[in-house]
């Protein structure tokens, strides 16, 4: 991990831009976690998921949901997903894409086919590398555990759940396509979950995210349906999401 | 209304037990509510909805929410259910409760003619009766508005929150039979909803849960479901519902 950049955000978090090997990534940490890491503890860290559009794209949400985690003490990072942002194209994706479009411009709905060679391969390749940063960002001085994950791409987020068992809480947002396969990948999740759904969101199956939730296995699950459309989750959302990392990680 | 008794809670709360003509009621108010009534502004309050097991046995559960509610500044109120208590039976309840247990202990759903036989002249009595309870209450000294409704049946719930422009928000907690007819009067209902559906509750139809909150015409409203069966609510779900009223409230 090489860090790149380093500058101080108007709250005093700092927000560190690193490479690790050829994937472009982010940390932020409290104002006060860089201050006195050494002497106190180490600040616990949350994972921060995205939609593969890319991090230059999604940086002002993922700044402010940054910012918002280090008031409540929590350092955060993200890594370029693969495929995204200047990072090679997946192969078959394109065709994916094309194909995913074709169907919801006919009103039809996607073939499981499209949504797996959408979803699939993305998830295969994604997990591995946030497993390899979090070897990298819990080995830096004043970062620890309890880990979390919030966000993003909910097949990376459950299949993460399942295989990486230094997370301990994850916040989970419905609202992309769910590949068959993830159904059987969610009973065996068993860390508390917090998922959010966007109850009107046009372009989400809302019948496959409500399976998808029923299936986790987790002891403490909960839903958190609201109004407003993809990108309309409600403030008031975004605070209860917090609630639930700080309560599960501090 | 006439107060037949009153104690003070160990937290302060003053709890008073009333009458209001047959119907037996309890008030409770803040502990500093009472001393500075008349001088500082009237608390805002929460009708504490149940389910028709008669105020004695959900005595515990009431004062508790109670005080919780207390401790944020609310004024709480309930009043006995028509049918529950030592209020006399509702005519054909007796055999609705008889057709329903008859068909859960066949393991056959129940039919919509047994649900509308439970459940509507209960809510056909029940809502004016909270109607005029809220006028004596709001004629009290330290008691005013804004007015929340709390848990509950839910339809009861839902009927309030239709005709009772006073009530400006609503938590609602699906967990009891919901007869067809209440489909059409959610799509009536406009302020803010908070929806509590327990995922694995047994004695509740799941589908029939999300279907009522689906038909709910609020712009906000937000549904809220957790583990732990029909009686077994998580506590921070308790503190969610609590600071969706606190928000809308205060």
């Amino acid at each position: 991990m090489h860090f790149t950049s380093e500058q101080r955000l108007d709250d005093g978090v700092l927000e560190r831009e690193f490479t690790l090997g050829e994937i472009p990534g982010i940390l932020w940490t409290p104002a006060t976690a860089s201050a006195t890491a050494t002497a106190s503890a180490p600040a616990p860290l949350i994972l921060l998921g995205h939609p593969p559009l890319g991090l230059r794209k999604m940086y002002p949400r993922l700044a402010a949901r940054a910012q918002h985690c280090a008031a409540e003490g929590f350092a955060t990072a993200t890594i370029e997903l693969p495929g995204s942002g200047d990072r090679p194209r997946l192969p078959g994706a394109e065709q994916a894409l094309a194909d995913m479009r074709r169907a919801l411009q006919a009103g039809e709905p996607v073939a499981d086919e499209t949504i797996d060679a959408l979803v699939l391969p993305l998830v295969d390749r994604a997990v591995p590398e946030w497993r390899t940063a979090l070897d990298a960002l819990l080995a830096l001085p004043g970062i620890g555990g309890p880990v979390g994950y919030s966000g993003g791409v909910i097949s990376i987020g459950t299949r993460l759940a399942v295989v990486e068992p230094r997370i301990s809480a994850a916040v989970l947002f419905a609202g992309s396509f769910i590949p068959r396969v993830m159904y059987e990948e969610a009973r065996q999740v068993t860390i508390p979950l917090h998922v959010l759904l966007q109850w009107d969101d046009e372009g989400n199956d809302r019948q496959a995210a409500l399976d998808l939730f029923d299936a986790f296995g987790s002891e403490e699950k909960t839903l958190h349906a609201n109004m407003g459309g993809h990108t309309g989750v409600p403030r008031f959302a975004g605070d209860a999401a917090g609630q639930f990392l700080t309560r599960h990680l501090r």
